[in-house]
């Protein structure tokens, strides 16, 4: 069996690429990332993932971003859009997938995995630039240059396989892999009880993939 | 005043980079991350040494990388090498440079600035692969396809302007620029009282650059 980190942040984009890691044999050490999020409840939805589909562990490594601030998701004074806008929406964490796919590194390392996987998407996405294609690559290459493990001649490969994906692809695939979407949190302001708020970005996305999946929603809706 | 971020971890050559910075008439904005090294009174140091150069701020971020070990800084078990051996030392953190630039690169999108600055050298080092001159490009590679502010046209420079001196030429430049190295902090195993070992091989690379130089070495040894 072949260690992977897996970045899961509990949404339903990461819990589906965790199932696929899965499937395609790999043991999973699954790595959510307590950066101050407003939706808190989306690493419980983590915790929930990672047992439902059989991470060998799963672990949160705690980094405090809201001192820096800067986005709606770590500055309680930027409110969260209720409406889609222009350009990339104040929900975006300055270099969250940077600093999400560093510590994975770190983790693989130790691990001594060669694979990392991540569910960001560039099809039914907000414009978030640290999910487009390039930004996957260039991250690899550094990766590739930045440790003990490549100097000794170990290839890591970052595998972001939903990046060409809709939603509904993502909803279909999952499904058939038997992941419980009932139990993912991807609403950016989910209340305690990890219920969606119905309207903002994460949310429309998802309702959307449902949608058009022909898949009945399970996503408990407070507004609803 | 153009704003900088700076890495600096108390040591001898981020203070110096820090100095740099400063005389190229940046506003420099200190960053130090508390990973659980083993030296924790480098982060005094850096504390000083930030007051010292006159930083606009101070920051350490906390990020506990001990949970994923792999290194004899991060690791009790492993012990700090007192000789030279072959390869890459022991003390070598997995992803660490990787993991503090992307801290440095949300902190520079937050601030507005294009510009962070690092003290890896790859000349009298320990041989660490997140030192090297590729690592450097290919971060900063990656950086630009990261942010927002990169889509919106801004351009972030990785300065890296100890790259290619030698620890002489280092300690040199730092002394003409008025860095007062007794503050700094080296050694992989100081004490409590910053109080250097003078065998590992920080303590090593450090007395050889202060005697190349021909400048006296300020530094308060334990072992002397």
């Amino acid at each position: 069996m072949k260690n992977a980190v897996v970045l899961l942040s509990g949404g339903l984009d990461s819990a589906t690429v965790l199932a696929m890691a899965r499937a395609q044999g790999y043991d999973c050490y699954a790595l959510s990332v307590d950066y101050g999020q407003r939706h808190h409840s989306e690493l419980e939805a983590a915790d929930r993932v990672a047992k439902m589909l059989g991470a060998k562990e799963h672990r949160v490594v705690n980094i405090d971003l809201t001192g820096f601030g800067g986005s709606a998701l770590t500055d309680n004074n930027i409110a969260v859009p209720q409406q889609p806008g222009e350009g990339i929406p104040t929900t975006y964490v300055p270099a969250r997938n940077t600093i999400m796919l560093s510590l994975a590194l770190a983790w693989a390392e130790v691990l001594q995995s060669q694979d990392i996987f991540i569910g960001v998407n560039a099809v039914d996405y907000s414009g978030y630039p640290d999910c487009r294609p390039a930004f996957i690559e260039a991250f690899e290459r550094m990766a590739n240059l930045a440790t003990k493990a490549a100097v000794e001649g170990s290839t890591l490969t970052v595998h972001a396989p939903l990046l060409h994906l809709s939603k509904a692809e993502i909803v279909q695939l999952g499904t058939a892999l038997g992941v419980d979407y009932a139990q993912t949190v991807s609403c950016y302001q989910a209340d305690e009880q990890g219920r969606a708020c119905g309207v903002c970005d994460s949310c429309r996305l998802r309702r959307a993939g449902f949608a058009a999946a022909g898949i009945v929603d399970p996503t408990p809706y407070r507004s609803a």
